[in-house]
């Protein structure tokens, strides 16, 4: 079948890639829509730094068991057709639309389809799913907006470890996706005053279009000077922003680190502490997340067609994560396979 | 009168400090005891670094006013007998021994007792303290005891920050006096698992003595391979030992950091996203805090006494700066005027 795998660091066509066969409690579904995360843009260009971090951090305990120097499947914000169940499986009927966690049960243990040599993702003709982790995907919602469960999700997980009050400003610094999934949390949480700044303007727009009640350049000047954020979402992710807040913030500060800074990063304690800041460093969502952002998509509390700015096939991926690097061209790119 | 200030880096004796008049609402003290904090011996060695941070920190909105040129008092942690009332200030009558908030409040505002070329504070004979903020000593309790109301208040504060539970294991790293503050605090809120770790055998005996149920050095292993956190309280203020918590701690881990690294730190945001860590950042203490802290030391909730290693008069306050490097030694040494 056709797949879109990292090799040396780009995304390569194939057209070899052997079908999955689903074992015991797993599924065969065909991908509909996959969309590009910002963190498979990274992995690609620095996967080693990314394995070297982990496997230190494991201390050999763990690690992600992957290969470099082989074909990576990923691809984890999906929507998909069920095809088959493996064995013994019961599930939803041939044709059912599903989306699900990105992580696949099997006898080897649970595995996160995100970065692999073995298990496949969303940017693929087929992958394999679990039977029970699958949601069904409600009558009628697009399939490209169902493939943006898994980054709206991230925001609302973010949202609600922030623990923000609707009376509480909340200031949200980047507007990629996460930022903007983190101002549809916001809007959808009944937060009253939304601020949001990007150096982008079309990312201003989009914030606004999102829910932002106000968006800001911090090339005019640092949002703290005009925001007051009791809650601050950092969605940027590079080294210094951590140590910015923390320099500009106002005591009492919540924030809440959604950007995925993979580089050593340099702060000053003492500006946290004179202020006594509360950093929640956040990652991923919680299953019940996952499927109240399906159902606020579907529902139409949050419209996330704003957000996908393009579309390609299994060939096209390579030049789609090319594309992602220019904030006012692109924000969320589909694969639809 | 005599004190001891903050010259040249130097603690220096001085005997024509002219005595401070009480303006309204503030009262005249005589200093009975005076405890030496860590943060003074890093203002004395880093004073340029500490006043360009907060200057940096403040943006010219504030700063700390403190002229490094100039002789500079400070000693926050202080018992003392009342002498005399500004005018038109009502307050307890002469003689009754006090302790208080290490703050001044005057026509021209508020202003910390901790490090000023003219707010005169504990390493004195005689110092003005504010008459709504004195908190009489319960009859009987040492006044060197007393003296540590205010550190013990600091290890409190850390430990309501971090909403431990009785049945949740703390770590806390470094058993110097916050270190120590934090372990007492712990055993008075019943936590029932409390692991401390040290270089120090003096420093591992004096937590054992505090109440930690279990020392670790951490030379002979991590922390972390023997205890398993469920919130860790950094005390020991270097670069380097945050980073080293979010590689090793696990997921879900509340971080307190309660010690003062003045110097900028740099950890990787990975470790700490990955495992979704919440670092809270704390200083100082409530007024309740405060006062909770007296009372528990007054009825024997809490024994300082294994913490006091020392007592100096005013012109050995310079070489019990020096003498507080070594652990083996000391843990606090109080100055008694």
């Amino acid at each position: 079948m056709r797949a879109s795998v990292l090799r040396d660091g780009r995304m390569v066509y194939r057209d070899d890639v052997p079908d999955p066969v689903p074992g015991p409690g797993q599924v065969l579904v065909a991908v509909r829509s996959c969309g590009i995360c910002g963190s498979d843009l990274h992995f690609a260009a620095h996967g080693a730094e990314v394995l070297a971090l982990t496997a230190q951090m494991t201390r050999g305990g763990g690690g992600m068991g992957v290969d470099l120097d082989r074909d990576i499947f990923m691809g984890h914000e999906f929507s998909a057709e069920i095809l088959e169940a493996g064995p013994d499986t019961e599930t939803y009927p041939a044709g059912t639309l599903v989306t699900s966690l990105p992580v696949l049960l099997s006898d080897k243990g649970v595995e996160p389809i995100v970065y692999s040599n073995t298990t496949i993702g969303g940017y693929a003709e087929r992958m394999l799913l679990s039977a029970p982790l699958l949601i069904p995907i409600p009558n009628g919602l697009d399939l490209k907006h169902a493939a943006l469960t898994e980054p709206m999700a991230v925001g609302l997980h973010a949202v609600n470890k922030s623990n923000i009050q609707p009376g509480e400003t909340a200031l949200v610094i980047g507007c990629g996706p996460i930022g903007i999934a983190i101002i549809a949390a916001l809007r959808r949480s009944g937060v009253e005053t939304i601020v949001a700044a990007d150096f982008s303007p079309k990312r201003r727009e989009l914030a606004t279009a999102m829910g932002a009640h106000q968006v800001l350049d911090p090339a005019q000047g640092s949002p703290f000077d005009t925001a007051k954020p009791a809650v601050v979402f950092e969605a940027v992710g590079v080294p210094g922003i951590i140590n910015d807040v923390l320099s500009r913030a106002r005591p009492g500060t919540r924030l809440v680190v959604a950007g995925v800074c993979m580089q050593p990063d340099t702060m000053h304690p003492f500006f946290a502490i004179a202020k006594e800041i509360n950093v929640q460093f956040v990652l991923a969502y919680t299953p019940e997340e996952f499927a109240d952002s399906l159902r606020a998509i579907a529902e139409g509390e949050t419209d996330v067609s704003p957000l996908i700015t393009g579309e390609v096939g299994l060939d096209g991926v390579g030049a789609a994560f090319d594309d992602l690097g220019d904030p006012e061209r692109h924000c969320k790119i589909l694969v639809t396979p």
